[in-house]
């Protein structure tokens, strides 16, 4: 990480929320910490009845910063096609909150924050976090703000797998759900390319076990090649062609070495380096290991349907045609399951050729998709629209 | 590479032809090499006539141990269900040969191989290489065997490359040609994975700019990253998910930790582990970038049938429906152009869910299909059917 990506570890940009002694966090490992940092962003206003708020969860190595200047960055939030005045998740109507997981590094604890019980970087130390423990973080902010019952909880990809969670562990606490491009379970081929980019960062004899922070040192090239193996993963081959295709890079013809001669491979790098510029390499590891550590049906005898029995949670599940991170089979398997369940669901598969990343770009048809349905769950659930907007 | 491996560079147990400074290698990096090995193995007999010889192509990181034990892992050979006695290219009716590449490491000349000139290990210093170098190295071979014209060129993946080159480059020389799960140039996203894999060598310190040889270093933990990226594109998700899904490693429970819990994460780490005792980094980045460069169209105005104009070869095209790395959409297009160039191709998409890698297991129906073509064509070739077995 660059020394303003270490200093939001401690000190972030948004706002945290300390939970001290007297509250810990239960986690999956079987162990408790305490005390625990969330870090956290709110757009809107929530309204006198607190019915209005939508919580938004990040994906894999996003962050709280969803439509705000990126502190580290300086670039847009990254769902400002989703969030905002006159977005779908509408700032002017509704009263929006993300924070950052636990495990990320960002504010909220994870492994690059210090552990106050040694005064040291936790390092692996911290427990592995999942993603229920990342949603039992969450409730524990949604119980500070003073929020009953969330009015929507949308994500994509891991921010997706939230969604479910959120769902299965607090039925009674989400009225609308959008999962986005995600799935109730790990495939071997999601574990694989996660292991992959673990291997890569170990293998860096900078990350020395864990222990660089310590020690001063930065496994940049472990995880650069990481984020290059993964972002592989985010875009379709189609979308790869379309964009790079064979196309050479500031040069008419090939330079017979093994410099970058393809844009394809500029641009890989690229988004190597300029990804460990903002995150921590341990934080990696184990945001990577809560997506691999998920399934949700296996906490339910096996029966997916099992998770959501007894929620009355109204769904819209959105998959994306050339997503083959998390196809649209995945996307089938969680509305099966729902089904089973009685809940009610929309399905909607976009025909896109953007890949897994299409949920962060500005597709139409996903546009007016999510607009249409909290469109209708905020009518149902009473919330006034904002003035200069017609009542459906 | 481990002590055995890197015996086979100078001292393989292949046979060796070297080429002296009066038969360089006309490379398409500009430059020409002399002296020059070309490690490789023969089976069955060459007739009196010399019209029986098959030559096999191998993949990216196969070698010329086609149907023998390999002299560093002892194991078998990798297509010994293509060949063979009996096998569709019978050894009891066809003289097959197989070379190592240019470029390789396992008794060719590559960049683990000792530059004359200077006496040490070549490494970066050997110029890049090409598949039409390649195949330009197997015709020396040929030259040198006596042979004017072979029966069939074959091979998978890499090795259908060489098999495209072959016809394109010497379109009287080849009766029959069998390019398997192939393609005619690399997509973006076949170059983008090649890229992690460089990336992931590139950044292992023992790497060392790539004089590791001359250092006494060892890049293994990068190769071993490289090698469990690649694998992953050689399986399909579904073969990946049926053979291991999500479960876990000799244990009950996940342990909570980055260990690996699960079968695939050992799986991968063991493919990378043993990779590295047989193969040479520096091979690995020469041999990936020889595909990446491939596009034969480009040598032809961009029109790929124009590679194949005043060929008389038969063809048989064999893609399979999982794989994702040269899916069916890339035999497609050969096969469009072979019919633009009006020479005879048959093509078969055989159905089966074990991915990329489908071209070196026992598939029945391309078994079966291998067979047929062949036997049709030693027919039309006149080649007489080995003792036992009635001509068709």
């Amino acid at each position: 990480m660059g020394v303003e990506a270490f200093r939001e570890v401690e000190n972030p940009s948004s706002e945290v929320v300390r939970f001290h002694a007297d509250q810990p966090l239960s986690m999956d490992a079987g162990v408790s910490i305490a005390p625990l940092s969330i870090a956290y962003q709110t757009y809107g206003r929530l309204n006198a009845d607190k019915s209005n708020a939508i919580l938004v969860c990040h994906a894999l190595t996003g962050d709280q910063h969803v439509a705000n200047i990126h502190p580290v960055t300086g670039k847009q939030g990254w769902w400002t096609t989703m969030v905002g005045p006159g977005r779908p998740i509408d700032t002017n109507r509704y009263f929006v909150i993300c924070s950052n997981v636990i495990g990320g590094c960002m504010g909220s604890t994870g492994p690059a924050s210090l552990n106050p019980a040694t005064g040291q970087v936790w390092g692996l130390d911290l427990p592995v976090v999942t993603i229920r423990d990342m949603v039992r973080a969450q409730a524990m902010l949604v119980d500070h703000l003073g929020i009953e019952k969330l009015f929507c909880v949308a994500g994509g990809s891991m921010g997706g797998m939230q969604v479910l969670q959120w769902v299965a562990s607090y039925p009674d606490r989400v009225f609308a759900a959008l999962p986005i491009a995600t799935a109730s379970r790990h495939t071997a081929q999601n574990i694989a390319f996660h292991e992959v980019g673990r291997q890569a960062v170990m293998a860096d004899p900078e990350w020395s076990g864990g222990r660089y922070a310590a020690l001063g040192k930065h496994p940049t090239k472990g995880l650069a090649v990481a984020r290059m193996a993964a972002h592989i993963t985010y875009l379709s081959e189609g979308a790869l062609q379309r964009k790079f295709g064979r196309k050479l890079q500031d040069r008419e013809a090939p330079t017979f070495s093994f410099d970058a001669d393809f844009q394809i491979e500029n641009y890989l790098r690229y988004q190597g380096s300029s990804f460990v510029d903002r995150f921590d390499a341990n934080s990696y590891l184990y945001v990577t290991r809560a997506c691999d550590y998920f399934d949700l049906a296996a906490d339910y005898g096996g029966v997916l349907a099992r998770a959501f029995l007894g929620a009355k949670t109204r769904f819209c599940v959105v998959s994306f045609t050339s997503d083959w991170l998390y196809p649209t089979s995945d996307a089938r398997a969680i509305v099966h399951a729902l089904n089973a369940a009685s809940l009610p669901v929309s399905f909607v598969e976009i025909e896109t050729d953007k890949g897994h990343d299409a949920f962060l770009l500005d597709e139409p048809d996903f546009i007016a998709t999510t607009r249409g349905f909290l469109e209708a769950a905020a009518n149902a659930r009473g919330l006034t629209a904002p003035a200069g907007v017609a009542a459906q």
